[in-house]
């Protein structure tokens, strides 16, 4: 049985909905970080990082959101070398380069002390933000970011695309990365994940 | 035939070993990052990005260091899915935590505009390089990181530790980290990366 750690609106999401997608057995343990039960004695016993998502499998946990998604999907990734390394590309730009340039908007200090630093990171993230939809606008094929059939990277960027809004960007200027939201919003393994309260 | 843009001590240089390690045919382009080779308009034309590495193959271009490696070496996984996972957990580990960490040094303007701002990044590197070290000092099982046979993960570690120095990290003071490095730097595939010049 696969035990997944997650919160609402968080990364952890992405991992919620590919359990979803591939009808795996898993418990499901939301954590609530507006009251930081992440840092909290009991989750740090399980997941040093103090950060979601975890998914405990019988052999081994793992923390990291690209990993988690093969782990729990290989078949959402395409079998030709080629086109799983496109799959396999896009997931470190939507984890180290968005999901980073997305947490200095609340969690800078990661990366300064300074308060005044922290300060101008959270301004710039709109704009570096606004870069990486403008390259997904370029890239997405549509409906899905490879075409007609889902990819591991479609839940990952679905999760990436509810946070837009609030990291400064309007998805609607992007009008394939908008029709990728409003066909991915439809899937039916979305309904289960919004039922937990997890979007 | 595959052609591999690298840049000496860069990240580049983890691909060009695994490209060695395999034994792969491949034509090596270096650019000279202090000439900012890779902001010339010839470069660009070829990796908009304007970072390396990037691998051009008969199909597509790939330049994400994780996406690379695998491309290359899908034998320097292991098949067990587990072990795999366990393979591909780390390499996000040190390209979105170690190596933006230390980009933080030398380009910090990615992330913020205000020089004193950038100063703040600069002055918390050592501490956020040793946590990661302290990390792999607990997983690494030697003489490699996941025992005796090499994967992907080991030689986008090796590039990773000729970095620490310049870091203000001493490598010495990682008992399992410094063996792992001693014993990567006797392979014979690092003969041509360093007769090349990248090393």
């Amino acid at each position: 049985m696969l035990t997944l750690f997650a919160s609402k609106c968080s990364v952890s999401v992405a991992s919620a909905i590919m359990l979803e997608e591939t009808e795996a057995g898993y418990k499901l343990e939301v954590l609530d970080l507006f009251q930081a039960d992440q840092t909290k004695n009991f989750y740090l016993n399980i997941n040093p990082k103090g950060r979601v998502p975890a998914l405990i499998t019988p052999y081994q946990m793992f923390t990291v959101t690209g990993t988690i998604l093969e782990y729990i999907a290989p078949d959402f990734i395409p079998q030709a070398a080629c086109s799983a390394a496109r799959v396999r590309e896009i997931i470190p730009c939507l984890a180290s380069t968005m999901h980073v340039n997305h947490a200095r908007k609340v969690r800078g200090a990661r990366w300064a002390d300074d308060p005044v630093a922290v300060e101008k990171m959270v301004i710039k993230v709109p704009e570096t933000i606004a870069k990486s939809c403008a390259y997904l606008q370029e890239i997405i094929s549509g409906p899905y970011i490879f075409g007609s059939k889902i990819t591991i990277a479609d839940a990952h960027l679905f999760t990436i695309t509810q946070w837009l809004k609030g990291n400064g960007v309007e998805i609607k200027n992007y009008s394939k990365l908008a029709r990728f939201e409003r066909e991915f919003a439809t899937r039916p393994s979305l309904a289960p994940v919004r039922a937990r309260g997890l979007l």
